[in-house]
C-alpha cells in the first residue's frame, strides 16, 4: 500500500518578504519521512484571506494530509483560523474547551486574559485541538488539515502532539554516496541505474565546494535489500 | 502604480524529503523585495512531470513573473527544461547557442562534452538564455518564466543575471521595532493601527528567546514618511 501523502501551507509575509527564513518546512519534511507519510508539495502564501481559503482548498483535495504553519496568534494579522474555518464553511467563534485552557493558563501566570488573547480560542465547530504543551494556545485539526503556530518552537511542540495520531506507512530507506566528481560524469551510468531500479528513487544533488563540483546520489527506497543492493551496483559503477 | 508581482517555484525531491533546507527561496525573497518585486507565493513540488508542468501553468497565469530553481542538470531527475517546454507547448532540443557555450567551456577546461552534459543544451524554441558566469551551463527566460538552477552558488548568478533586466517598483520601505513583551499585550494597540493606516502592512512576528515571549513589529509601506510616522505611533503606544 502507498504511503499516505500530505502537503505543507506556510502563512505569512515575513517569510515571502525575505524577512525571516522559514525553518518549519525543513522539520517538517524530516518528522514526516520518518513517519511514513510523505510530503509531495508545499506553498507559501502571504497574509491575505482569499489566498490561504484557496490554497487550503486546493490541497486539501489532492492530499491524504494538510499541515499549516502561521497566524494563528492573538493580533490582527493573525487570520488562520477564520481562513481555514471559511475553507470547510465551518461555524467559528470562541469555543469553550480552548477558552479553559487559555483561562488556566493565564490565571496559572497571572496575566490578564485580554480581548486579543481571547482570539486564540477562536476554534472552528468540529475541529479537534492540538496540544501546545509550549504556550498553551491550541492548534487544531479539521477534516485533514492540522493546522499549527508558526514560532518554530511551538510548531514543533504541535508536530509532536499530532504525528503519532496519524497512520505512517513504511519510512523510507534511504543511501547516499558522496561522489567528488561533476554530475555530468556520472550521469550515464546514474540513468541507466534508475531505468534498472524503476521502484527506486534516485536523485543526484550537485554541489560546488571550494569551487570543486561534486554530487550527492540518494537512493530512496521502500525495501532495505534493494536499496543496498542498487547502491553496490552504483558504487561499482562510479567509485567512492 | 502597483509593484510587479512574483512567484517562486522550488523544484526537487530533496527539499520534500527533509534531506536538503532550501535557501534559493529566502535568498530570491530579499532579492525581489530589494527590486521592488512583489513575492506572492511559493511552491515547492517533487521531480514529477505532471506536478511540475501544472504549477508552472497555475503560476505563470497569476503572476507578472515566476522564477524557478532545481532540475536543469545533466542527470536523468532533471526534467525541469522538459516541463517548461510542454507547460508552453514549446518544442525543445538541444539548441546551437547554448551548445556553443557549453562546447567553450568544456573545450576550456579540457573535458568531455558527454551526452548527458549535452542535455544541459536543451532549451526551448524561443526562450532567452540566463547567463551562469559560475558552471557555464546556461538558464533561460521563456513568456514570463525565469528557469534556474538548484545549486545556491549559481541559482544567486543567474538571480543576478536576470533581476536588473526586469522592471521593478519602488522598494518597500520597512521598519521594525522589537518589543520584549508577549503580542498578546500588544495586539490592541497593534490592531487600532493598523486600522488606521490601511496603506501599510503591520506584521507581527512572536519569538520565544530563552523561554522568554517577545515580538519584531514589521511595518511596511511605498512611502518612507507614512512609515516613520506609524512607527512614532508604535512606540508611543508600546514603547520600547
Amino acid at each position: 500500500m502507498p504511503n499516505p501523502t500530505a502537503a505543507m501551507l506556510v502563512i505569512g509575509d515575513e517569510i515571502l518578504s525575505g524577512r525571516t527564513r522559514d525553518s518549519n518546512m525543513y522539520y517538517l519534511a524530516g518528522a514526516l519521512t520518518r513517519h511514513g507519510i510523505d510530503l509531495k508539495e508545499a506553498r507559501v502564501v502571504s497574509d491575505h484571506a482569499p489566498s490561504i481559503v484557496a490554497a487550503v482548498r486546493a490541497l486539501s483535495d489532492a492530499y491524504d494530509h494538510v499541515f499549516t504553519s502561521g497566524g494563528i496568534g492573538p493580533t490582527h494579522d493573525d487570520i488562520t483560523a477564520d481562513c481555514i474555518a471559511e475553507a470547510f464553511g465551518a461555524h467559528i467563534d470562541v469555543r469553550a474547551d480552548a477558552r479553559a485552557l487559555l483561562e488556566a493558563h493565564y490565571a496559572r501566570t497571572g496575566t490578564e486574559l485580554n480581548a486579543a488573547r481571547l482570539r486564540m480560542a477562536r476554534i472552528p465547530d468540529g475541529a479537534a485541538l492540538i496540544e501546545n504543551p509550549v504556550s498553551t494556545a491550541p492548534g487544531f485539526t479539521i477534516a485533514n488539515v492540522h493546522v499549527m503556530a508558526g514560532v518554530p518552537a511551538v510548531f514543533e511542540a504541535m508536530v509532536a502532539s499530532v504525528l503519532p495520531t496519524l497512520t505512517g506507512g513504511a519510512p523510507l530507506i534511504s543511501e547516499t554516496l558522496r561522489v567528488d566528481r561533476p554530475e555530468g560524469e556520472i550521469a550515464a551510468p546514474l540513468g541507466d541505474l534508475a531505468a534498472r531500479y524503476p521502484d527506486l528513487s534516485i536523485g543526484c544533488y550537485p554541489f560546488l565546494q571550494n569551487g570543486r563540483p561534486g554530487a550527492n546520489v540518494v537512493i530512496r527506497g521502500a525495501e532495505a535489500a534493494q536499496v543496498s543492493a542498487a547502491m553496490a551496483e552504483l558504487v561499482t559503477a562510479v567509485g567512492k
